[in-house]
């Protein structure tokens, strides 16, 4: 039997257009023989289709797409397993619909419901407990819908959930496992699902074909990267990461001895610029831009942001402004010029000298600058000004271009540079702004993020002789401090027990909780670690935990 | 017995200070002859504790507390039932812990956990199956957390849950229904509160004792208004709306016919006044901040959100700016000084038109304005990083003052209008900011908000003889369309056949699902409605659903 897997990379509530996303794909596998055709999760909707699915009129869509639309397809073609929200005695499941000779001939049901980090599944669908197994061809199949197979009481010391669907499946006598996911990346789970997904091949005796959705959704960038294993545990096949695809299993590969040994994958920090240049084409596309515009201050994070945008969108299609004031270095107009002739981007100069004195008159007894927070924040502001207004009037998303290190501690301005509607670094600590920078200059065999910009000590220039330093701990401790507080979620005591600066770290931790209402305003990032800002991290604002 | 009530108004996280309220509250409980003396649902961090959850510090912390600092005073006090969350086999549970004679009795851990609308419960806590009766005296008490007496499969037509944890503990012979709650406002819930619990309470041939927690955590406004009603399903006492109160009743009053009739309570716009005033007052203290600034337009926004500082924090504590551009007219500075004297409240003047002109100059090729969309949101820039620098350098709270329509159609200004920590009425759709003010003015007998501003057709006044008018429909037909869309999830073809025209709630639609991006970013509101924006609507914005 030869099975046809199609990685798509779906736009959220599109149904239209994913609908004949999947007609086409569905084409193309039948001219090749295909015998079965397979779609990810929640195809149709795209995922995460979030509050659409409080819409009776989009369930009644989609619902209508597989009636009257694909499963039509089925009558002369071959059967298909597609990922669609299936209603039921008034509740709603998450469902793998599979579609055989014009009309629906099972619906397999989600069971484990993910409801943790960026997860809120609880809030739309109801847990399925009756699960069977379904007969293709000869081949009995557990057709499972992602999260349904990350459960193994061997393989997980502390299993989220109290059953594991599985375990009945494979009692069935389930021969294959079909997974159909849509699995967003962060930091590690490619090596996570190259160490489960065998293990589970091997402790079953079962193939397994993992099949991911592609493509960035809002904060959420989906890699692809579908994997098959035979019923020893071997690698068979990787489908492309952060790449549509269709590609074909033949059934009989997946009994025998792999005919090749793939090395297992490792995210490096080339998967992660893979993560942000998908992010920000994407979400640039499905917004409906097309082209973007940022500051360029001549550090690091909009050098960074920079050179990515132009990577995803082409350097035509990206606008890189220098707004000098009154504090900024010779150096930071230098090298953001350099950086936009190494890039090929449209750079503009724009002083805010004077709508920033303009400011002071208004704003100060006498009339000039105090240099105070309140004036180092106005002058981040006119630029946000500066930026939205070419945004507003040219018709250009807006990068804000702050790490995850600064919007951490808050060592950013709400309105200034934090505007923007995307925030592609907001994800990355510091240190991997400054690692990334590096490989991209090494990956090129030339110096594209100018020597200077990555070699100079950080600074806001917002007052004299500024430097980030002045206010934060080293950024090689910051980072590692951040890490134990916002990723493993340690108290001050234990970070402390870890052998950090008693002072520093209750510092950097008061900074983060007190920052907590600038984030909550902060632009959209793009999801890396295993624990980002937004939807990952749901602090209260006013509260009196220390 | 005399069962003590503690509705309390703890801070989120505060688990040391929320401890000593605790403590204080049970002294006097107990000087005043209680038997017994309940708090609410996790009554020492505060609901909604959110990520706090996550930290096992947090969890050891308020353990701690439980053990070494409360159930010791049980030992020569009255036993205490306090919500608390609990962890066990690796399961964190919302319970209620009943302290007596100095240690931890039995644990009543919550079943049903909502997780719709602004509620993640699923997110941190595991449902609990085994329940049971506890007996106080010789009371059989069912102590239930919040949602478990949400789910009468008699009362609601399409009960959210599978179980009723209530038809198992009445089985049990439970003849005291005592439920610790922890319900935030929004619109219609107190009558249907007065419904529900008189309905149970005679279903059961049951006493019950709704106990409520009170005060604004970020967007949510607790109400208190606890209820105790006797076993036929009569109100004996309705607590304080808004504010903290300690009170007691008497088993004995519990099961015979009450002394008098209290006339059920509604909701209306004095408790939207309520709730609003709760929420600045709550949302300023338990953030650090004593003074609050707001943009003063001459509009009906910013007055009714400058009466409601004023009412909250004193008018001392309010500080109002008045921002005229070219294109402000003679009345909205008359106006915006009038309310400034009418609320006793100090007022800045600070006309932008020179930074608006130094902004042209950079940004325009002719030195004059072209009056485009960007220059709109310019003026309305220059004014929030006015806010911002008063609120930065003088350590004001920023309040923004726009309402719900104006969020929801997005029109209003990204880091203009929209700045700021709070924005009180961010909930509130346009037609009822009117109703209000007008109450307001009725309810004092004079002319708090200007006559002329409650009159004069809305404008944003960012070009010249700009109405609100040109760009939406009018507000009464607005915010009936929003109320389909947003609150009733209807689809565009359902709400034109509510008999709206066609094209009016296309585009009505249209601009609520492409401002998505701004909601993202703005401040925090406080919930009013059945359905707020934040975390009660969670939609893409990268998105092709039309």
């Amino acid at each position: 039997m030869r099975i046809a897997l199609a990685q798509l990379n779906p736009t959220i509530g599109a149904l239209q257009e994913n609908a004949k996303k999947v007609e086409t794909c569905y084409a193309e596998a039948k001219a090749n023989g295909a015998d079965l055709v397979v779609f990810t999760e929640l195809s149709l909707s795209g995922y995460p289709p979030k509050d659409l699915l409080l819409y009776e009129s989009f369930l009644d869509q989609e619902k209508d797409l597989i009636v009257h639309k694909l499963a039509p397809l089925t009558e002369s073609g071959p059967p298909m397993i597609i990922g669609a929200a299936h209603r039921q005695s008034g509740k709603l499941y998450n469902g793998a619909f599979y579609l055989e000779k014009g009309s629906i001939k099972s619906i397999h049901l989600k069971t484990l419901l993910p409801n943790f980090d960026v997860f809120d599944e609880e809030r739309y669908f109801t847990r399925c407990t009756d699960r069977r197994v379904e007969l293709i061809g000869t081949l009995p199949v557990a057709i499972t819908v992602c999260e349904d197979i990350w459960n193994d009481n061997d393989f997980f010391p502390d299993p989220l959930y109290d059953t594991d669907p599985l375990v009945n499946l494979f009692a069935q006598g389930a021969h294959l496992l079909l997974n159909l996911s849509a699995s967003p990346y962060h930091l590690g789970k490619h090596q996570l699902r190259e160490k489960m997904l065998p293990f589970l091949a091997r402790k079953y005796n079962s193939a397994v074909i993992y099949l991911n959705q592609v493509g960035g959704n809002d904060d959420l960038v989906f890699d692809g990267s579908s994997l098959v294993y035979n019923n020893r545990g071997e690698l068979i096949y990787r489908a492309a990461a952060f790449d549509e695809e269709l590609f074909y299993v033949e059934t009989e590969d997946l009994y025998k001895k792999a005919k090749k040994v793939i090395p297992p994958d490792h995210d490096n920090i080339s998967t992660v610029q893979q993560v942000l240049t998908l992010g920000i084409k994407d979400y640039t596309a499905k917004t409906g831009f097309e082209k973007v515009v940022l500051g360029l201050s001549g550090g690091i994070d909009s050098a960074l942001a920079a050179w990515l945008a132009a990577e995803a969108l082409g350097p035509q299609n990206v606008l890189g402004v220098l707004m000098p004031s009154p504090y900024s270095s010779e150096h930071s107009i230098k090298d953001a010029t350099a950086l936009a002739e190494n890039l090929g981007i449209e750079n503009r100069l724009i002083h805010i000298d004077k709508p920033f004195q303009s400011f002071i008159e208004l704003l100060n007894e006498e009339n000039k600058a105090i240099q105070d927070l309140a004036e180092e924040n106005l002058q981040a502001r006119i630029r946000g000004n500066i930026i939205m207004h070419i945004s507003n009037r040219e018709g250009h998303l807006a990068l804000a271009t702050g790490n995850k290190s600064e919007l951490a501690v808050g060592y950013s301005t709400l309105y200034g540079d934090m505007a923007g509607g995307l925030a592609p670094l907001s994800d990355l600590p510091k240190m991997m702004v400054y690692e990334l920078a590096e490989h991209i200059n090494e990956q090129n065999g030339r110096e594209i993020i100018p020597h200077n910009t990555l070699t100079k000590p950080p600074s806001a220039e917002l007052r004299p002789d500024q430097k980030d330093e002045d206010s934060l701990p080293p950024y090689d401790i910051l980072d590692q401090i951040l890490y134990y507080y916002i990723e493993e979620n340690l108290s001050t005591g234990d970070i402390i027990a870890e052998g950090f600066d008693d002072k520093t770290v209750k510092k950097v931790v008061r900074m983060v909780d007190t920052s907590e209402f600038k984030r909550r305003q902060a632009a959209t990032g793009l999801r890396i670690t295993t624990r980002s800002f937004g939807i990952g991290r749901r602090m209260p604002i006013a509260r009196g935990y220390r």
